[in-house]
């Protein structure tokens, strides 16, 4: 049995818990398993290396960053492999050159092109518990690059891919995938299972566990992903396809997301092309846009709405100074948020968006915008009604059960 | 004109000082010159990540070891191509991999094998700045590699080397090579010139400014090199070949050792190989004898003594035990220091050395043990007169004037 491991920066923060994670990875190699474990950078060092590169300039060439933010990996690679030996483990640290890690030229946000696992393949063979530097690769000249933020879970999943590995374990401080926040509502329930479709779902609306790059790739490659805490012996939560059995679950979790701004665009002229205008201008301010609501308009005009995250909201309104003659009237709002329930089940079961927009009726909770997916219902809504939705929309459909 | 400049752990230990650093680096440029800048990890990072390996091990793997340590040096690169950059001028950061730096296997002190230039000089002539994190390499396989200590320096004698240079400037906190160690002797003199010849023996003595292994090398490749301060604008001291002038100088420097424990082994048998045994014993414990002094004996036995670094005396002295039997006595002594006096002026003046023996002699020290080289006189005594005799030998030898 081969399993891919990847432990996150928090579980390799301190040179103690580098320890307890060798202390795991001997645990499974004791039970016969073939490892390859990916690690990230001690917690703290790729921030302290980008304040470094910002003594200098708020704007650093990419692939000078990508040299300096390469060696936070190589340094926990090199000890999670000294310390598997020094308990007696044969083991090797490989940088994600060594590892076969070929991207492509986009220094600082990399895609993986291919892994040629020879090498690692090699070294399991031997026996050897392979260490990988994650975050990295090479480009096609030789030069490093790096993959981005949540990088390492990448390197996890496509190393797990490219050597056929039965499955990939994704270790954190939290110990599996919730039906939402237990911070919000105390009566969370740890899901045993949840598909890619549904974590991508909840994580691109605030659920920091696992990156959505990361599910999208393990959905795409068929990976069995398993999102555990180093810190915990708990079995976690597995992320894989969906089956039968889930389809009679129909809402897995819900997702509160405060990092939200609303802007409302009113009479907007009902010319064709204007929309894909506007959010062509806000790409190429690269403003991240998130929902996008428009209604059909009555007198040749329409409305139009969207939200970005409240740091890009100045720059938002900037971009909308050009568009001043085509819409009547402007409105921005900070104080919003945006409660989601998401669910595999709903897609066949038209009720459940019923049910979120009544139980939020039921405590006078008024729903600005509404958007919704196959698998998902959103609601912008005040922002200070955010967690008492969460927990209204546990109760109403009975996740802590 | 082509420069070869590297810059110590020091030189590049705060990011105020890598500033200061690209502020150096940008004036040479502005002078006309092209330029390979060669950095050390920045101070105490190569320290801290040692450390954080011999959490896990006393004896960590060297490849893994490698991989840990090469990245310091990556750091600093990164950061001083990227100042630079914020200044305006074109840089362009390399690993040891990138400059085409190949080395042998032997992790953590591996020799350079060769240097492919292609890379740098591709660099230069399209007008960049190229700054090489020093100390590292690849063998032939790929795998990273490590010089061992002073490897930095080692990189830019060697790049200087391959690539023709016209000089290679070594930064330190040290203004250049003095007669003596200005802290024994207030009276030392900065040098101007020192031959490759002398500046092994000051090295090897105890002047920590230039490693041995970078000035062989600079031998070997007639590199010119120059000793220089990065907090100053000193002209700094140039090793290069013997030149006539130099002949007059008898004496270059003084040089004080503390390091040192003297063993004296007394009434040794004189049969063939007893002293090939006893120090192919000390070598295979990795022990660095220094000097090595052997009396002809007048009873059919002989006086042997020798120096080890104290650190390795307790380790000689279990060696030692190995040869009860073939010796009389043993007498070990920590509390000794070594005395050096050197220079290319000596070997065709055979006053030099009386002199050095005379002034000793007036001051009351006595001296243990005498070892003369074609170019230095030294001499072992008690610890406690070492600044004395440093003071007395830089007077005598008027190296003030």
């Amino acid at each position: 049995m081969l399993i891919v491991q990847k432990y996150g920066g928090t579980s390799v923060g301190t040179l103690e818990r580098i320890d307890n994670v060798a202390n795991r990875v001997a645990k499974a190699r004791d039970e016969g398993k073939d490892l390859v474990v990916v690690v990230s950078a001690m917690s703290g060092e790729t921030n302290k290396l980008i304040e470094y590169a910002h003594y200098f300039t708020k704007h650093p060439a990419k692939k000078e960053m990508d040299m300096l933010l390469s060696s936070g990996e190589r340094v926990t690679a090199a000890l999670l492999s000294i310390a598997l030996q020094a308990k007696g483990y044969e083991a090797v640290a490989m940088t994600g050159r060594q590892a076969g890690i070929v991207t492509d030229d986009l220094h600082t946000y990399a895609r993986i092109e291919s892994i040629d696992p020879t090498a690692m393949r090699e070294a399991i063979d031997e026996g050897k518990i392979v260490i990988v530097a994650g975050f990295q690769g090479v480009n096609k000249e030789g030069r490093v690059t790096t993959l981005g933020r949540g990088g390492s879970d990448l390197t996890a999943v496509a190393i797990a891919g490219a050597l056929h590995a039965d499955q990939c374990e994704i270790y954190s401080d939290v110990d599996g995938i919730y039906t939402t926040d237990p911070r919000i509502e105390p009566k969370a329930k740890k899901l045993d299972t949840i598909s890619y479709d549904e974590m991508l779902e909840m994580s691109s609306l605030g659920a920091k566990v696992l990156q959505n790059r990361s599910v999208e790739l393990a959905k795409k490659l068929g990976v069995k992903l398993y999102a555990r805490s180093s810190f915990s012996d708990n079995e976690g939560t597995l992320i894989t396809e969906e089956t039968n059995s889930m389809e009679e679950v129909l809402v897995s979790g819900v997702v509160l997301d405060k990092n939200q701004a609303r802007v409302t665009l009113r009479g907007v002229t009902d010319r064709p092309g204007i929309a894909a205008e506007i959010f062509n201008k806000l790409a190429e301010a690269n403003i991240n846009v998130d929902m996008i609501i428009q209604n059909v308009g009555t007198d040749g005009s329409t409305n139009l709405g969207f939200t970005v995250p409240q740091s890009e909201l100045d720059n938002a309104k900037n971009v909308m100074e050009n568009f001043n003659h085509d819409i009547e009237g402007m409105d921005y709002d900070e104080n919003v948020c945006k409660v989601s329930v998401v669910g595999v089940g709903m897609k066949s079961h038209s009720g459940v968006a019923a049910k979120a927009f009544s139980t939020l009726a039921d405590n006078n909770i008024n729903i600005q915008m509404i958007s919704t997916s196959e698998i998902k219902v959103s609601m912008i809504i005040d922002e200070k009604y955010g967690e008492l939705a969460v927990r209204s929309l546990h109760d109403a459909y009975e996740l802590d059960k």
